[in-house]
Parts: structure tokens; sequence; C-alpha cells
């Protein structure tokens, strides 16, 4: 009985891959002929510019966003509100190293959220390799200006791994060092580039101890203020304006093509809109915005009508708080939308190499792989296990049937520009970019077609 | 039988994976965490530059090859005379268009071995699509430059596809505009870049129709030119200053790894050192030398002693001769030596994807690709059936078990840089050269420790 079912579906499997491989080509000739992507990228970086919650370029990317769905003929279009942390980098930072009088300046950037020192705070450098030094030696910790060297771990052959594995200095380092005294700490910012720029990013404080400021700093200077770590009388000197204002609003903006089939079975696209200060976050997460609006208008120009109900949205707020996400998914919750599958850009505009899936049981993950070989000709060598992204996390709350899913670009690039100024436009290679929005376009159209 | 020499073999087939993966591992981390290769390519490209055979530039970089071998201490390291083509473009480019009147320069670069035009020329431009329309409008070309709008065609995945489809133009468009009286063509720099950079590259005469100059233009200049197909007046001024002088020495760097156990079987691996003169030929080829230089560095520092012997060669003139290789391949004919493999980087220092092999049959074939998943954790998703390098080929004449492989890194980002002045280091990140640097070490390895 097995073999003859077998025997009988195959053949109509055969016909409908054949029949989804042509219309995946159909979407890759859109995509990669007339794609918009890009000339979406360089109004949202050029035309808008750097956009952290809170700050008037939000706003003007909010009005950007929807007025963009609209263009394109999404069936609805709106703004959905949220409350939004409000950090606000101020004047710009300064941070010097003084070693016998002759003093160098440090390409540094404050971390996000992290409190301002107001005036300019002066103190001896304790260069410390990581938080087994800092406990070892936290006798000599107070009053001092600590510095961490724990960078990435080159070894490792995915960059993601390291910034995993590193990303506690950033997130944590300034409470753990205020604990035993510090006055000020500084981190290797999170990166292998060979440039000099100081990568930003949120931190958060422990409120048992002294919020005292932190910032990155690039990683030349990095290496030079690591070479002091034995000089006797190396002084920092620290000057940084970071306020967090009362919580402000912001909004995520949602477009939605209706099901044709069965319009209460949602699959959402996304990424997040808001940048860091410092940068036009053309790669984090410009690209996962566009390429989510690529998807919608791809999806129009081919005529094509969704099964099922398909919302495309910019998130308001990954960087400082997820809040955009989590507010996403309390609405979807309280309007017992049925959501069947998320999907997130936010690895940035790189040659995609996979997808990774979180499913809720392992005959779901088996229907998915069995679409892989529909995606080899882009470029896409594996559907994995694991993944999705920060914003459609908050969906899986609750929802425990829903596919998450993450597009993984290669990821070797990533860190040379995430959270930098030099996240810019003209660090977005075209293809990679329509490429990622290509094999997005395909898999939604295959959870469209047969659901999960 | 078949089943016992299986069971009897796995263990051992197992047992040598194992020690494989754990000495690829080792290789991988050496590569990864101590490489040279982009400091050597600092070196390459600030310190000399551009290096067209025949240059000054060119007699630097071998010195610099040969020097940089012997600090590593290979066994042995030679230069290798070869006759090399001496093309000078001379002073700037210069190209203009001119509508009623009113005059733009547009960003051009004579095309490597073409003649200059000496003298400023100018002439009714005849933009045309392709060579189909050229014959069609054979009758209006006498006396005109020609301009050809034959682009990449954004719809192939690869834009090597795309190289291959429309490379004829840059190589023979002015001979085949001449035949019909054209005294001057143009054409669409072969990239998708969205800057404005001219790529040049090289062309060839055909003796039978004058030498006429020829161009490549930037691809917004090219956009622009193309707007102005219809319109009747607009004049094309041309200032170009190309000459071939008479073949002159140059020398493929050779340093050498002696065998072990079988110094008489040789393995090569290369790139070629030449460059346009353009740019400082980071990516082409100075990617594929400071691999070639990192894997020897690599086994050094691993205190690798290879069975086989392992050449390392930086070919003298890939880019407008082939001279390098052909003289290689001479050589080693001559001294009837034994060539079991090699191996070329010569499509960017990007990350690696895939190994390509020419083999002489599907045995050697399938011996390679169970070595496949060695490569997974380094990136490499596949091991495909040909490939190789322009370098190597002569090799593969009357020496027909020879196997060839090429290393194929993502090529999306290759033609945005590929023969124009934005091909210098700060386009070449250093960990995705390492990454191909250390698989091609890895396969080396394989390859020294089984045969062929």
């Amino acid at each position: 009985m097995k073999k003859l079912f077998l025997l009988l579906s195959l053949p109509f499997f055969a016909y409908s891959q054949n029949n989804d491989s042509v219309f995946i080509k159909k979407i890759a000739n859109e995509v990669l002929a007339n794609g918009q992507a890009h000339s979406y990228l360089k109004q949202l970086t050029k035309g808008v510019g750097g956009r952290l919650a809170g700050s008037p370029q939000m706003v003007k990317a909010e009005q950007w966003g929807l007025q963009t769905f609209k263009n394109i003929g999404s069936d609805k279009a709106w703004l959905q509100e949220c409350l939004v942390p409000h950090w606000v980098r101020g004047k710009n930072d300064k941070v010097t190293i003084s070693i016998n009088g002759s003093t160098k300046t440090l390409d540094a950037a404050a971390l996000g959220n992290s409190m301002g020192s107001r005036k300019s705070i002066t103190a001896p450098l304790l260069a410390i390799a990581d938080f087994d030094e800092l406990e070892k030696r936290k006798d000599e910790v107070k009053g001092k200006i600590v510095y961490y060297n724990a960078g990435f771990n080159p070894t490792n052959v995915q960059p993601f791994t390291s910034y995993g594995q590193s990303g506690g200095y950033r997130r944590s380092g300034a409470s753990r060092a205020a604990k035993y005294g510090a006055v000020g700490i500084m981190i290797r910012s999170l990166s292998e580039a060979t440039d000099n720029n100081p990568h930003t990013g949120v931190m958060a404080y422990n409120d048992s101890f002294p919020k005292i400021p932190a910032v990155a700093l690039g990683l030349q200077d990095a290496d030079y203020v690591w070479q002091q770590r034995n000089t006797n009388n190396a002084k920092i000197s620290m000057l940084t304006h970071g306020v967090m204002l009362p919580d402000t609003i912001g909004h995520n903006v949602i477009a939605e093509l209706t099901g044709t089939e069965f319009p209460n079975e949602y699959i959402t696209i996304g990424g997040h809109l808001d940048s860091w200060d410092l940068a036009e976050g053309a790669h984090d997460d410009g690209a996962g915005i566009v390429q989510t609006i690529e998807i919608l208008r791809t999806f129009k120009a081919l005529g094509y009508k969704p099964k099922r109900t398909i919302r495309f949205v910019l998130f308001a707020n990954e960087e400082n708080g997820l809040r955009g996400g989590t507010k996403y998914a309390e609405e979807a919750k309280a309007k017992n939308e049925k959501h069947i599958f998320a999907l997130e850009s936010d690895a940035g505009g790189f040659t995609p190499r996979s997808f990774g899936f979180t499913t809720a049981n392992d005959v779901q993950l088996e229907k998915v792989k069995a679409w892989a070989k529909l995606f080899k000709p882009y470029g896409i060598d594996d559907f994995n296990k694991g993944g999705g992204g920060a914003d459609i996390g908050p969906l899986k709350n609750g929802n425990p049937n829903i596919v998450m899913s993450g597009l993984q670009p290669d990821g070797q690039r990533y860190f040379d520009y995430h959270h930098a100024r030099n996240d810019v436009l003209e660090n977005v290679n075209k293809r990679e970019l329509l490429l990622g929005a290509l094999n997005m376009a395909a898999l939604v159209y295959m959870v469209d077609q047969y659901g999960l």
C-alpha cells in the first residue's frame, strides 16, 4: 500500500516540483532583471540615514516605508504603534590615552543605552584580557577605566559564533567592572575588521552598581591600548553624552496581501527599520527592509495572488529594545491570528547561503527540507535546523506550531560593518542583495502554496 | 569478496578520514589565526601596485615574490624566464561626447593591447545593441565610432556566465566594426557594478582590418551614451595612447617543497602575478598570489613535509598573453616531469564556495569527490566537474592524466572590481581571502597524501 501510494504520488510530486521550479525561475528573473531593492536601499540610507528608535529619522523612515508599500500597491498598509526606548548619543564621543604627557585620540563610540560621563573623566588604565582576569584582579579595579581585550576568535569559521562568544563584554562589561569600582569601561569592538572604525551596539546596566560610561574602540586603537597594558602610567580620558530619555512612540510599518483561499492563515516576512545612529544601517538592517519590500513588489509585478495572507513588516525597534517584534506578536495573539510561518532577514545583504528553520516537529522540518533542491540554482546550499530572527521570535510564544526561518547570508563581512560608520550603501552589492530577496520570495511562495 | 574488502577497509578509511580532518583543522587554525595572506597582499598592492607584464612594477613584483618565498624558507626558489608582451597605455585616455556643442567627459579606459589614436579623433556616434545590429546596420558604420551596449545578462545567477557571453565585444568588437569602416569603438564595461569605473581587459585585432582604438566605458556613462542612440548629431572624441612594444623578458616566480617519498611527482599551485595597469590587482590576481604563498607559509609553520614535490608558482603573464603558464608547461614537458595535479586561484579573494575539477576519468573524479565532506566545515559546498585555470591549462597538453582544479569563490562581486581602478586592497576581506587559502591548502594536503 505504501509502495502503491508512492508510485501514484510520485508523478504528481514531480509535476508540482516542475511547476514550482518554473514559477521560482519567474521570481528570479523578475528580481534580478527588474529588482528595486538597491534603489530602495539608496532612498533609505542616503535619503533617511541612521535611524535609531525615537529619532526624527526613524519617523521619516516610517513614512518612507508606508508610502513605498502604498506605491507598490499592497492590499492594506498601516502603522502599528508601540512604545520604544529613546536613547540619544548627544555630542561626539571623545576618548584619549595619555602616557607621560603624550596624548593620542582613540577612535571610540559610546555603547548604545550607556549613560554619558557628561564631564571628561580621567583615570588610570587597567587593560585586561577577559572576565576571568577581571575576577582575578578585582582588587585593582577601583578608580580605573577598564579595557577588555576579548576579541573574536579568528579560528571560528562563522563570525556569528565569535559574536555569540564575545558579545557579553559589550552587554554586561560595564556593570561587571562597576561592581569592583571601575569608573568607565572600553571594549574591543566586536569585529575582525582591518580598519579602525568603532562598533557600537546595545548594552545594559545592572541596577545594583553605578552606571558608568562605556565605549567600543576601533581595532587598531584596541591593539594599541592592549600594547600599553603593562605601562604604569597610562591614563584614559573619556567624555560621552549618552542619555536615556522616557519611552516614546514608534511604529511597525505593515503591508498585507490578503489570502485568496486561506485569508486567516498568516505568513510574516520582515526586517527591522531602526538602525544605530552612527551608520546608514545599510546591511543592518536596511538589507532586510528592502528585501521585504522587494518581495511585495515582485509578487505584484508577477500578478501573484497568494492563497494565504502575507504580511510584510518593517519592525520598529530591534537594536535597543525589541519593542516592535514584541508589539506585533502581542497584537497577533490578542486578535487570535493563526500565524503559520515567519521569515526574517537580519544578517546583512550578502550572498545567501542557506535558510535555517525552527519547526515544531520533524515532520515540518522534513517538509521544508524537501524543497531545498529548488533553491540550489540560486545559490542556497542548505536548509538547516535552527534559525529565525529576533523580531519574529516573540511570535513563537504561545504559538508552538509556527515555523520560524532566517535567511543565512555569507557571514564573513558582516562584522566589518555591523553597527559601525561604514555600514553604508556603498558596501552593499546589488546582486548579493537581490539574490537574498529572490530566495526569500521563493520560500514564501512555497509556504503559501503548500502550507506547513 | 567485495563485501569483505569493504568491511576490512571501512575502519581504515574512517581512521584516515579522521586523521585527515584533524590535520585539516590544524591547517585551518594556522591560516585563520596566523595567516599572513592579507599582509602579503598589502605589500603587493600598496608596495608594488599595478604590474602589467613588461612594466617596471612587474620586475619589482618578481623580486618581492622571490624574496618572500626565500624568507618563508622553501627548499628551492627561482625565476623562470619567459618572453612577455609589452603593451603600454601611455598617457591618460580621454573620451568625450558632444551634442549640439555641449560636451561631457566619459569615464573610459583603453582596452589592453589596443593601439592608441595618438591624436584626438572625432566622429559621429553609432550606438548599437550587439553584433546582430552591427551586421544589420553595416552600411552605416563607415567613419563612425561604434558603441556596443552588450552588457551582462542580470538573470544569469553566476556573473561568470555573463562574462563568457559578453566577452566577445571586448575581444573582437574593434575589428568587427573596423571591417565596415568604423574609426573607433567603445564597449559597455563587462560588469554589473553600480558605479562608473571603466573595466579594461585584453582585446585582439584581426590583421585584415585597420587597428582602430578601443575603449571601455563606466556603466553610468555607458547608460548615458545608450540614451543618445537616436540623437542625430552626437559626436565622440577619443584620444588614447596605447602602443605594443617588442616582447620583453618576464619571469615566473617558483618555489618548491621537495617531496620526501615521491619527489618526482609534482603538484602545482598558482595564480598570476601580473595585473592590469589601472588597478592594484588585489582580487585579480593578487588574491591567488598571496593564497599560494600562504599555503607554503602554513606548511612550513606546521612542519609539514610533503610526500610529493609541491611547486608554488606566481605566473608571469596571464592578462594579455598567457606566456607564463605556457613557459611553465613547456619546461615541465622538456624535463619530462610527472605532473599529477595543478590548482589555480584566479577568481578573486572572496568566500570560497566550491572546487571544480577537470579529471582524465570518472575514477579520479569519484576519488576527489569522496573528500568533499572534509571541506564542508570550511564553507565548501561542492566538488564539481569541470574547472581549472588559464595558467595551469597548458600543463594539460601532452599530459592527459593530470587533474586540474580551480578554486571557485563566490562570484557576485568579482566583476565589480575586475580590471578596474577599484580592484584595491580595501575591497578584499581578510577572512574571505584566508578561507580560500585554507581550503586550497587542505586540498593540496589530500592530493599529496593520497595521490590521484
